[in-house]
């Protein structure tokens, strides 16, 4: 993690930070303070206290991953060497919004379903931001969400171009259990009610109705029901879900909602950082 | 950068895509096409090609980076090993679905301005996506902006903090002017009209107008125009622009517009790919 | 997997193979033949043929991954640059030999359970080499073997160290359950049959019975049968497992058992590398 | 070092340790020891403190590299954060295993030799698990053992597949000899007692007598002998040497014995990890 | 930095300093001295702390970076583990005596212009040692140079193969305009007078006069004076300036004179590391 | 290499190289040619292969690697994408002009031994431009010298401040004798006569006369000879040799001669790339 934070601060940075070498004399020690300038929920704390250490910075995070912030409220102070506080700046913030901005999208949808009596979990999908996977699902999860698959290893996903290569749903989840480790879920994507019986019957352990309007997942809830099978498998629904619709959703009948757009269309949350001299002093 | 796209692309896969590996066989060969489910701006066509052509699969772009296209427009002809196709979905998409999205809203902005008759250039700034400055840079390019600065070493841009660090506007800008080099411009960020005029008059080659409101900026401008050094300057007009002020703020006077939201708030162009089965044969 | 290979062939290799500079001269076309010395059950085929086709090297593999072959038979035919193949032969055996001799000995344990008429799964720890963890487990599959968890994000394995951290089995599985991804198993490691109970009717998902005998095996699956709650968990025997006793402990009723042996302690496949020289010419 | 004991831990990792986020609590200090189960010589204790000290954990080692440990002997006391001592548990102890497994083998048969009046060196060759080569060549080390060659470039090893491309031994050695560094030794592996003989008379440092029988060497000596030669070069034995057979190869009167298996098919030493938790606190 | 400094230290050392090991104990403190065998200017004591703090040795500098030493003037005193400081000897020194080479002979043709009168800048080109840019670039800085171009993307410089490829001075420098980010300079290499002319009409910010005699130089001058251009543009000189006719250039009137050899063949400072031990411990 | 190559590169061009974008239209092809511009011996040839066939760019090399050029001979054809070929311009040259430079200079000092008729080995020590130890020794390997140690874990050499820490000469060598591999030589450097003697008598493979005058070498030779030990060791000279001076050396009676100077101090061969556009066309 903290290498990864590194490289990210490296490729900001590029050869030195010119602006403030120029400008700021080496050796001054200065005070910052992190500010949110949005009401919502934090994340990235944890990434931010790593960075911030790593380049020798004395942080006192001042609130924790997950809790709610005010407009305005300080987050962090920051204490240390006045130039490295400058170039770090903006790969701190950057994390922070984009990983608070996400919490705070799917703190809301949850918030939203329980307001209205659901217990649904809302999950996240693989659509994040290329190559932060990571910040992008952690953030969920701070946010209260169902991080779902990391990678392709984590569990058996077996969605419509699989099952379309592999002949049919039933085709597909019978190789995937046989081959499969015992230590893996198998979940499969269906489009039509038969799929979704025909994946229940075969094992699958999750079944995932794409698509499917919140009446359709009445009937196929209805029929798993009526086949004593409801218990026997997690239904989640996917496609097409926003914060419009996600409570009929709940109310139909899912054990889960996936969403993609909390990961690849939130508002960052607008954070901002602001530095004052303390001492001089020459720096090591 | 082919670098860059296998290491995003082996963080999504992990130790492998077991799902792939269990339900479709090894050697067969597919077809897939790449669809827009939106309308907008194509970024990522490139990246998208070295990253499928370096995993040895034939690809046909039926777009060029910067182009429109509607609803339901094939971008892109794959061709190549089922397995492979499958396993790099969800990068692919992921990439062309983020910086498509930046291009469309960039390509949004200047579209308005230029409706209104104005040439003001359109600018993003550092808030991107952490980690990814270089695709999200390169969409604002694609859309037809102004990447500005790349990494902290391209130019000096003398900021807020570094202002109250070094004591003035005046102070900063004749200590950098005195130590850059001379292949470098020197722009510095002010918050009041007096700070405009320290500043052209140290002479930096830009001058960043920090929440100047509209009225504000041209006033400025009025001001350089009077003492005969509005010719010696960039202006650019930064914080607080939006798609419903941004006319105003160009016929304020300013030469370029910064926008934080183009890049950090955007929503992802909604792409997927679909797969046909070809023909078998044994894989190499 | 390619980065992976060539970076073991560059600590094997250091700043070049000079035995080879300084006796072979640059451009001999050379042919050559991997042979196993050992009967057996081969792995790695695909890693090297990625491996020898990194270095443009032609490869021609007479058997496939998982296939027994005999003592002395011919595994692969190469052509290409001699020096090239000179260079790569250790590296290449290494992979070959260790992969083999690990899906050999999981083989025998399998065949010796099917030649007693049991199904029971055989799975590997993630007492591996260190660093080979992927290719020890895919080893073990290739041998028929269950790879078990990959790293520690794949599923949920609560062992006893969690537990006496925890505070109880109970508490333990409780706790998982209630914040775990829905895309995740889990597993709770036991050294008693309260806790066996305690784990199934928390909700594990898979319970390892560490260090039972078999007797206290049948036991806990008695006692399983007796609340009908057989079905709804995976039984898995660990530690202490080893050819003289496995059959005696699939026949005690479990699911699964795991051999950290297999992976730690394996006899490499012994192969080795013939050269021939073909054509001279000059080299590019 | 660290780097490469950190990239392993990485591996082994994944994303993250879920079982211990889910079920230890952030904050809990503990208290661990690492045990031998078997009795053997310990390597790998360099390691793991370079390994645990770069985790921020406390690490207080009992036993020194090298030495001999009883079964159920300490050789660590850690402290620290519990989910951090956790989930290193598994990369901490395949390295010690590992490492240790191989130091006893190499101790072994050189008490063997000792044992029978021998001073004869035993060396390993570079059949290592893929990928280990420093760790296993320093469990020989650490057992007592000769490394031989680490890379290829370290000295000049002619092998018979460069003997068969060069034309014969002689013009093989002679070849090296012209062109290599005067800081490099030349040694050349040779199938019969003539190639002996114009190997030492080309000026060979040392000569690898390759699946000669113990008879064969002490010709070999008795004619190097006669000749007057014998003190002009090492003689190393090499293949199909075990413990049953490398005292008569001692008794042969060859300066080295090389054995590939004392590093590609060693038993890992057995070794466990036990953990107290000791007081609460929120961890930074 | 230290990244970057730790991988020339491992490059060096390759799989450990084997002759320290052998003859250096383990667990000795030594302390040494850097002492400078030649007068210059000192540059790379800014890495030399990170390279010796990263590995946990004390260092103490009596110099600054950009200071002159006479000959035998100590630069820094070390304490610490004497196998690290053996270790670290070549690759601390080499980088030392590089970086201080440069920055010497950069300083001596600034003395030689300052000591005629002039203030014409001297810029180092991107001819330096393949890999060390940055190091190099530094170096040129520290000595009082101006570092020109980092990266290729860091300023538009448009050179004589470009303007080929593009069809004139005046195209090249009107589509870089049209299309350049507003935070980048121009610049042009042009090699007559009309394309000096064409060049600052165009808009270019630096014009780099290639291969003119200090009288082509004069006359260019002499011309953008009368036509009251030369206050729009920077004048660089390019090309076989040397010690003996830099002067020369400066009187011509230029800006800034560009010269590749304080880079490319500059003579390293002579250093060297004298190391004495002072008591035994056991090493951690 | 390669990728050590490509890293090069990276670093030279950073996020693109956006001069050439600006101005080069994508899609056309161009043929350049490599000139040297001054005599001398050329290296890097295989190096500049690689590079540019990693870019998917023809080279044509008209000269080999070692071979003796002339003012204005063309090294190489090169055929492929413009702008390709005007990005990796600069990092092409700045590799070749480097190992040119360092053949050139190696030759230059071989060549003036042998024409007063010795056959005294020219040796380069490890201090090259700090991280380009390959390049540098491979550059002296083409020019005819002896690379001598690539890593510190090569041979053994026992340097000044190894005798103080161990106590003498002797008991340094004897330490180094009981434990080193046999696959290793051992050097000793030493600065007195008496320490020559006791240097062979512990039985170190090579002796190196630090700052000896050629008088004090001949005087070591003449004793080793009366002893009758001449044979049976290396002698090499190191310290203040130059071209004025090494004939003296040579004449002295050492083996080889070490000499910092070709490469911590070479002149770079001046090189340089034409470029002329072929035919228009779009680029894939």
């Amino acid at each position: 993690m903290e290498e990864r934070l590194r490289q990210i601060l490296a490729e900001d940075v590029g050869q030195g930070d010119i602006s403030t070498e120029l400008v700021v004399p080496a050796g001054i020690t200065a005070k910052a303070e992190v500010v949110s300038k949005d009401q919502g929920v934090v994340a990235g704390i944890e990434e931010a206290e790593i960075l911030l250490e790593s380049l020798d910075l004395e942080v006192e995070a001042l609130v924790r991953d997950g809790e709610e912030v005010e407009r305005n409220q300080v987050l962090f102070r920051i204490c240390g060497d006045a130039r490295t506080i400058l170039s770090v700046e903006r790969t701190l913030l950057n994390v922070l919004s984009r990983m608070s901005g996400i919490a705070t999208a799917t703190r809301k949808v949850i918030e939203q379903l329980q307001g209205s009596g659901f217990k649904t979990r809302v999950a996240c999908t693989r659509k994040t931001a290329p190559g932060l996977l990571y910040f992008d699902k952690k953030a969920v999860l701070l946010g209260g969400g169902d991080t779902h698959r990391l990678h392709l290893d984590d569990m058996i996903l077996i969605k419509d171009n699989h099952v379309s290569l592999a002949g049919s749903v039933r085709k597909a989840v019978v190789k995937a259990k046989e081959h499969a480790s015992l230590s893996k879920k198998i979940e499969v994507e269906v489009s039509n009610i038969e799929d979704v019986m025909a994946a229940v019957e075969a094992g699958a352990d999750i079944v995932m109705l794409d698509n499917f309007s919140p009446k359709r997942v009445e009937k196929a809830v209805a029929l798993l029901k009526k086949k004593g099978l409801r218990g026997c498998v997690v239904l989640e629904a996917s496609g097409g879900i926003t914060s419009e619709n996600v409570v009929e959703f709940a109310r139909s009948g899912v054990d889960l909602v996936s969403m993609g757009e909390i990961t690849h269309s939130t508002r960052a949350l607008n954070m901002s950082l602001e530095v004052m001299p303390v001492k001089k002093g020459r720096s090591t």
